[in-house]
């Protein structure tokens, strides 16, 4: 069949190049007679993959020598826990905004651990905007200040970073991270799963700062699984044990893509100008509404509603007979909504948008 | 390239027949005009996989109804703290036999959470053998029981299961899962890293008595990471948070793959005639000695020696250029291994000791 547009919010649509390079791979990597998946991680071979793949994600986001690339495992869920048994150090509370269903389950996750102080919520509105934030609310004792950058589900960004002074800001950034350029010396850690713009789901990407590390090794709570810590997993150049090596190898084949179309400015080029055709129809339409008001809008997740539920299942399902498929809308927000990662180009939301006026027309 | 024989100890060989598979179905699988890579978690495609891959493990190794089986992530050093901060329950000790690095690492990672009654060890002698068990040393008021029942990098395996009453048995079959059947009803947990008889490294699987995630949803240590969570895991069918999508799907493959061979009743048939001709040669030869005594022999890694370190050397570079690959022994025994996990058929190790006889002819 031929390769339908994916709007999935993840997994989600892979640069077509990377997915034929990995298929031409498979059975023989550079001449080695083995798959990667076979590879052993001490090989020259893997570790070669290895080494090229943080190079080239540290070139990507322009990330500074004081900060190390860990690759983890378990999604961003895991994160949830690693933050503060790693980060506390001798603290006992953290700052958390509370921006979505992602945020909310980081918020459970750290209650195991320490005293949370969520600064701010939108979950009243079903977070359908990034709240202000009121400086008089964060704890000055809190180890991190934690939040989400990227919304995927209600389809909202952070457009201006929390002024947290000395506390390391952590972010979740698996929704966004490579969308653009990000200034990656304001944040004690980025974390991000592989599943939207880089790769296979299952494998993290950790980039800490190197301060951090040394709290994780100093202070990390006794009880932190060998596996969850940060200063384990960088002593051990990501290999403590056998890394999700194929999982590495994707990501550092999408890295590599990434810098030929010429790196995140262009990505940032190229996503702005996805987004604006995007909203900008939603915006002219009286058929369809984006559900964010603007100046929180996500580049990469774009939810909108007809107002008509029945009308919203009828426009996703001809939107799959067309070959668009995933445009449902998460159950909390319902609708639509039009992931456009990465590998989602101008021509596939340009595909979208002709599909949606046509719909609107015939079923005005 | 052609490929090469492939004894790496893991990531390991993979079936030829799954891999072409995997590449040709790379961007378009049944027809859904995407990669599995990309598909939504949630989709009918990616749970048809799930389901199928579950069923035929189930198949496969003859897992009883009152078994559950999990797909998780982090490798087994990941269940080494999962086993105790699940299942220690109201206990605070548990029992560890020490049979190797492995078992070692297990037993380090339990001291966290437990007292640790280290019942036989085989260490002082380089974890040559099995030690015998001496029930006396067992702790009455052990959580559970915890061995490592294929030792990877010392060849050793056990052939007599542990009597534990009605303590719960836990091993880590890592390297010898779905290479002979086993009777899944004697073991509380299996648990298992998918990179050597499975498919891609990071995912982990773990077949679970069922009133064990009992103990788990009511006993778990509060301060576990909700991913590490058996009950949890198994409530969501695997998928808490979006799972190892493309690894499942490649286990998946291999399942079926081994059914297709006619399943492990075939596959102990092979690995035995396999494992048969090489200790034979071994035996015989007046150059190479297994460093293994007959009645604890791995079925699946096979380290041999000359007693010579250079000619070992000379043997694993001639063998490298004959392609043979990753004979290398690891360093705490020194000599060569040969891993013959189940895709390495017989006429690879017919190649092996072809090899062997004419590099001893050459050398002798």
């Amino acid at each position: 069949m031929a390769r339908v547009l994916n709007f999935s919010a993840g997994p989600a649509q892979l640069p077509l190049a990377v997915l034929e390079r990995a298929a031409k791979e498979m059975t023989d990597y550079g001449n080695t007679g083995t798959s990667v998946m076979e590879m052993s991680h001490r090989s020259k071979a893997f570790e070669g993959i290895l080494h090229k793949s943080k190079d080239d994600l540290r070139k990507l986001m322009a990330i500074p020598e004081n900060y190390d690339i860990l690759y983890m495992q378990g999604g961003a869920s895991t994160q949830f826990a690693a933050v503060p048994l790693n980060l506390l150090g001798d603290k006992t509370a953290a700052d958390y905004a509370d921006t979505g269903a992602w945020s909310d389950k980081a918020i459970k996750e750290a209650k195991k651990y320490c005293d949370v102080n969520v600064v701010a919520s939108s979950k009243a509105e079903i977070y359908n905007h990034i709240p202000d934030l009121d400086k008089s609310k964060f704890n000055p004792e809190a180890a991190y200040f934690h939040f989400t950058c990227n919304n995927t589900i209600y389809g909202t960004k952070w457009t201006n970073l929390p002024e947290v002074g000395n506390v390391p800001l952590i972010t979740d950034m698996s929704s966004s991270i490579l969308s653009e350029p990000v200034d990656v010396s304001k944040y004690g850690v980025i974390y991000a799963g592989a599943q939207k713009n880089i790769g296979p789901a299952g494998l993290v990407i950790v980039i800490i700062r190197k301060d951090l590390l040394e709290l994780s090794k100093e202070k990390a709570k006794k009880m932190t699984p060998t596996m969850l810590r940060y200063d384990i997993c960088a002593e051990n150049d990501s290999m403590y044990n056998t890394p999700p090596t194929y999982s590495i190898y994707i990501a550092g084949l999408v890295f590599e893509y990434l810098l030929g179309l010429g790196g995140l400015d262009e990505m940032k080029k190229r996503n702005v100008a996805k987004a604006d055709l995007l909203y900008g129809f939603l915006d002219n339409s009286k058929m369809f509404k984006a559900t964010v008001r603007p100046q929180d809008r996500s580049l990469m997740n774009v939810p909108f509603i007809t107002g008509n539920e029945e009308l919203d299942d009828k426009c996703v399902k001809a939107a799959t007979a067309a070959g668009m498929i995933n445009l449902k809308g998460h159950r909390s927000v319902g609708g639509l909504r039009a992931s456009i990662y990465n590998a989602i180009d101008l021509d596939g939301v340009k595909t979208l948008v002709n599909f949606l006026e046509k719909f609107e027309k015939e079923n005005a």
